[in-house]
């Protein structure tokens, strides 16, 4: 039935191509430079075709799709004659060159991994929008001063492949050495051994070597697809992103009460680990919802919540797990919410004796882009007529390691359709091809 | 580390015996019946000997362990000298014959089959205490005049066999005939497959035969480990049972809300279906907190709680399942908490945009057992100067199905530590003889 869905929305998608290609065509632009949308369709058509799995797409960091990906996009940069390198951390740079070499290059870029069974367009769209800007640019005869690269990183989706973001921070210098020993879900083997077997050098990031930084990039720009649902309920085709979140983290979190049977062990004789849960998370809810109605932005997920095998019916269940993910733009409302976290937990340990184990916890912090940046945007997307919302992102992306890195950083959003994650997850190339008008004349203008 | 703990408990009750030994012998005794302690304590290690599974007992209703446990109990019985009789559904009595054998039997039962990794005590214990009583009535030369039977009664368990009390019910000619295709989760085969196998008729169970009713039976007495810590709590060694709780039961529940990405989705789009249980949970406790303020006995247990595999870190969980179990000593409490339940699900529906599905619900009828007996037992605790309270029970047992043919039934807890179904479960032999001492001398003049 999800086949069946996905199949309709690929429909959907091929009617919406001529309708974008026919509204590029009578758009009185004051930009001299079209993204290529028919060069970025064919990418999309070839990366799903190649990387379907049966349902959804599938494009593992450092393996198979994600390799299938890399190679796709090289053809393409290939005939269009662009300059090409691969990195040690296996990062493809597609490099349009400036009549001024020794300028610092402008990057257009994002990630070709996808998470198991996931959407088309997470990742893949920011690189086949760099494609479509610079084909627009070679078909302009625009000639920029500064080098505009288009890149294609390794290795985003942390949740589904390796956390840290050995891509952009391998590039960037930054990428924690100790998470060169974390363990593909579906293979066992480390991030090392992938990145060796493609032939690639895991010692690099291990001492923090690096390619890029302010002294030779300009400005990094990334185009990705919304993720989350606003653009599209308020009818809007673009979001030019003010911070990324920053989040904590309770990946492996537990409530220890006790076993008991569920007939005969009086309310006060209990100490249930579910029930206990049940009122911290209720609890944390009712705040999230007081933050909100206090305007303060933020989200609160129990990711997963479950009685361990030795719960069975009859039984008052003695443990629980739970992942917890916080995010927020503001690092203030991180700490309001942990402190409302710890009290909680405080209480509820007191009153129903048992014991809450939040694990030590991941934490990253909120990322601004750049202001001028987001401004210049701004002022392409009213000079196109294309219609935005000013907005922060939910998720976090490979902008967060540049901006981090000191580098002028941009994310422009594209509305899409049933979230992302899922192969469910759709975008209008008509989106898309508003997004990558606005941002091809913001890199005109930042290249010449 | 649970297996130490078990190897202490072990080593507590064979000190414990000594003193229960020395006890009985000191009491300046009402009666002339004196329960065949060491018959029992004997019995209780050949059983836990045989059944030890590693960590706790496992005796598998129509499998190797209540097998196992038959066979010893039936050796002692022929060692008694005692008639022996098995029925179609495998339960086996075992008689002290009566000097009028016209009159109808008084029955001492309970069964021998116990939950996987379970505890020694669940079942047995009223089974091994009837074997003592009738030795105890031998060793003293009385000759009761009803005929006096202990009754092994199979398949008890029904959450970790089958459902319905084969056994018990069997024998009553009130087994759901449906319930014959119920298949045991350690073999995958049914209940009817089992049954043959070993020799034994579920046709007659198809057809309702019965062989024990309010003709035959004057009394059914069962003894059984409290399973809750009430009278552990209290130090109280043995419990006058007032009534079994009826329950109801949603086996199979779940709440359907909407995927969504845990960073992009902002609240007012989310339908968190991990939220909503938990907000039905902390609620439907609140409720039971509210009931057992005004002093109304009832428990409310979500056994198992857990999302699907579908969740993940980064997603709003979109389905997760759960089973509640309800029970309460009065039918107007269940109907009250059910109210409470639908007020709930339909206010959080709307609030939420999610959906709730309650399985159609399994539902017993709470069951009283009878008062005459209940006070003639008092009278032997208070003659002997035991201590006793009188107290539901929390959890269901046979006593309820021969309650409910019309038989007048009784069950005498006996004070255990560490609950029940769990390789922990402990009980002091001297409280074991306590509560077989008030037995013997209400069998003695219930049969006399």
């Amino acid at each position: 039935m999800i086949l069946d869905r996905v199949l309709a929305l690929h429909k959907a998608y091929e009617d919406g191509l001529a309708a974008a290609t026919r509204a590029l065509g009578c758009r009185g632009m004051s930009t001299n430079i079209r993204p290529d949308v028919t060069l970025a369709s064919r990418l999309f058509d070839a990366l799903r075709e190649k990387t379907f799995d049966g349902v959804g797409v599938t494009r593992e960091a450092y393996g198979r799709g994600e390799e299938i990906a890399h190679a796709l996009v090289r053809a393409e940069a290939e005939k269009l004659g662009l300059e090409i390198k691969v990195d040690y951390a296996g990062n493809m740079y597609m490099t349009l060159p400036g009549s001024d070499r020794t300028l610092s290059q402008i990057i257009l870029g994002s990630h070709l991994d996808s998470v198991p069974q996931g959407g088309n367009y997470d990742g893949a769209a920011g690189v086949i929008c760099g494609m479509a800007v610079v084909a627009g640019m070679k078909q302009a005869g625009f000639a920029p001063k500064r080098d505009v690269t288009v890149m294609a990183i390794r290795a985003e989706e942390g949740g589904a492949w390796f956390n840290g973001f050995p891509g952009s921070r391998g590039a960037l210098g930054s990428f924690p050495p100790a998470n060169l020993a974390i363990l593909r879900p579906d293979t066992g083997l480390s991030l090392e051994h992938h990145m060796r077997e493609l032939g690639f050098d895991p010692e690099a990031l291990r001492t923090g070597k690096k390619v890029l930084g302010p002294e030779n990039v300009h400005a990094y720009l990334e185009l990705h697809i919304e993720q989350g649902p606003v653009l599209d309920a308020e009818q809007i085709p673009v979001g030019l992103v003010t911070a990324l979140p920053g989040n904590r983290r309770v990946r492996v979190g537990k409530v220890i009460g006790e076993w008991n049977h569920s007939g005969a062990t009086p309310r006060a004789y209990r100490h249930d680990a579910a029930l206990a849960l049940a009122e911290f998370a209720h609890r944390l809810d009712l705040f999230w919802g007081e933050l909100e109605a206090q305007g303060v932005p933020s989200v609160v997920t129990f990711c997963t919540i479950a009685t361990t095998d030795q719960a069975g019916f009859g039984k008052v269940p003695g443990e629980i797990g739970f992942s917890l993910d916080v995010r927020a733009p503001e690092p203030a409302t991180l700490d309001r919410i942990y402190a409302e976290i710890h009290r909680l937990v405080a209480e509820i340990e007191a009153s129903r004796g048992v014991k809450f184990e939040l694990s030590s916890g991941q934490e990253s912090k909120p990322t601004p882009m750049d202001a001028g940046m987001r401004e210049a945007l701004r002022q392409s997307a009213e000079g196109l007529g294309i219609g935005y919302k000013v907005m922060p992102s939910g998720g976090g992306h490979d902008a967060a390691a540049f901006a981090q890195a000191g580098i002028p950083s941009a994310m422009v959003f594209v509305r899409n359709q049933n979230g992302s994650h899922t192969p469910l997850e759709a975008m209008r190339i008509e989106d898309f091809a508003e997004a990558s008008t606005v941002i091809a004349d913001w890199a005109m203008k930042a290249s010449s």
